[in-house]
């Protein structure tokens, strides 16, 4: 049949495939000698709704395969966005894919993992011919599903996806960009400074009841995070704000009780300095907290993803706020995995 | 066969489905009578590589069934994120889809939709049962592919992917929360304000030629996109960034010619205000284009998208700077289509 086929690069036809966007899948049986199988598959689909119908792939090379082929049930299950490396894994072959893994007994034995964004659990309907590959139909008898942002997959790569109409407009009519010597509302540098500034109002209501500018938060909050820094090393730590603390400000800060220098000159808070920074990082907190709310988990990581691509690409390669490595450690296993 | 499945809520059993991301495809034939048909479908995955080959599946109840049934050929177009409207118009029924459309013949005279991400042009190979659906197995004769960014289809909404690894961690080790008392390089008001700033660093640079402070630039930039505005109007337009023009600040604006009041008190840029305004904004434009040919275009799309939700979700109601009507016919068709 494929001699009409003219001569196909595999690898073009592949990638070609590759750019239809898919979740990520596990499926699992049990075989007949009661060992649990699963494998990791993209080329999932819904068929029907009634009957509730779904299918699935799978290679006749797979060593899988007479497991799927025999089984009276199958269990698909759709995975989240924190699951790459149970993708992974059920992506390799060798060793025992569930080992360690929570499991429960589903139809007909399939074992059920947790954790998914959904999982349909189907009686073997349909065995059909398709090239190098078995199609597998089967009748979903059993679904549940939960909140996790799904895993998705894009010209190879684990991807996330966002809804396109999250807010593609600030004013309703899409207007907003100016004549030629002008810039528009969808310049990213107006947008990631309007964002900024917005979500730091929050921050400056606090700042003024101690009377501080925006760069002397900047000088606090670095010290904030470990004080006994010379000057210098604050303001090289606050030079991508474009602020910088003058010997005049630091002066100031001193006056007022702020900041006080030890006998080698490096800079550390006083109690009300640091009950200043205090204050200001709550309300940051709860702006934060506040915004994070109001995006769905996907965004949150893409975003936060984005800005700091931005940021890597903006970077005039400045020192890392953050270099103590003692704090590596405190750092919680958001959803972002970052 | 379904008396065994327990009562599904059909709405439940679609939307757990619907977790399962796809992308969006439009598929064409070309009835015997010699009308196109086409039509809007996300049950497309592959099949095969040796023989090459893709599946579909379509309801039996589809007025296009028979069309496809008897097709020796059909053609799969995976749409790009700019096919939406393309999209709506082949999943409702009625009227002549393919009105206007520039389009060309395919294999077995199935029209060829142009601009899409990716296109397989297929021989049918078999028809299968699939509950209330046939599933169309094809083998695919040619296909041809762009850069286009493909659209994506998750939850029941249009939406974009972008690689989940895009930038997860500005320092290599991931660490980056200090103690509770401060806050880690993961807040999003961190990284939105670093961001902000490093971008904004090249326009500060060109401000210093004209010993500009921020808050002056700010003013003068809103006075760039319509000037003979009142300080108070120019004031509003600019709060959202902390900033404030004072009488003093406006009469060093004044005395430095960058500005000139007229009779109304109305504030207008000379010369070389609107130079220097011109001079900062060239600075902007270059370092946007530098940014946005470093990232994917999808995400340019979902970068903006979830930077205006952000904007919309701490704004605080403050008048709109584009607000003159007459600017909205500007606004190019931009890859965001905002």
């Amino acid at each position: 049949m494929s001699e009409s086929v003219p001569q196909f690069d595999t690898r073009a036809f592949r990638s070609a495939l590759g750019t239809f966007t898919t979740g990520v899948t596990i499926i699992t049986t049990r075989a007949e000698d009661g060992t649990p199988v699963g494998l990791t598959a993209n080329s999932f689909n819904s068929v029907s709704l009634d009957p509730p119908m779904v299918l699935w792939s799978l290679a006749k090379s797979s060593r899988s395969l007479p497991a799927f082929t025999e089984a009276s049930h199958w269990t698909v299950h759709i995975l989240a966005a924190e699951q790459e490396e149970l993708s992974n894994r059920f992506a390799s072959r060798g060793e025992d894919k569930f080992a360690g893994l929570e499991l429960e007994d589903g139809l007909g034995g399939a074992p059920l993992l947790s954790g998914c964004t959904a999982r349909f659990q189907c009686k073997a309907s349909f065995q059909y011919e398709g090239g190098d590959h078995i199609i597998f139909v089967g009748e979903v008898q059993e679904f549940d599903r939960s909140d996790r942002a799904p895993l998705v997959f894009q010209a190879g790569k684990y991807s996330l996806a966002a809804a396109k109409a999250c807010a593609l407009s600030l004013s309703q009519s899409g207007r907003g960009h100016g004549p030629d010597n002008s810039f528009g509302e969808n310049f990213l540098g107006y947008l990631a400074g309007r964002a900024h500034y917005q979500i730091y109002n929050n921050v400056r209501q606090q700042l003024l009841k101690y009377q501080l500018t925006d760069a002397e938060f900047f000088a606090l909050s670095v010290l904030s995070v470990r004080d006994g820094r010379a000057l210098e090393e604050v303001n090289d730590l606050i030079s991508y704000t474009g602020q910088e603390i003058t010997r005049e400000l630091l002066q100031g800060l001193r006056e007022r009780g702020l900041l006080q220098q030890d006998e080698q000159q490096l800079l550390h808070l006083t109690p009300l300095g640091r009950r200043a920074v205090l204050t200001a990082i709550a309300a940051a907190k709860a702006i934060e907290s506040d915004l994070l709310a109001k995006l769905e988990p996907a965004e949150v990581v893409l975003l936060k993803g984005l800005l700091k691509k931005l940021i890597l690409q903006t970077d005039p390669g400045l020192p890392d706020l953050w270099e103590d490595p003692a704090w590596g450690e405190d750092e919680p296993a958001a959803a972002d995995e970052s």
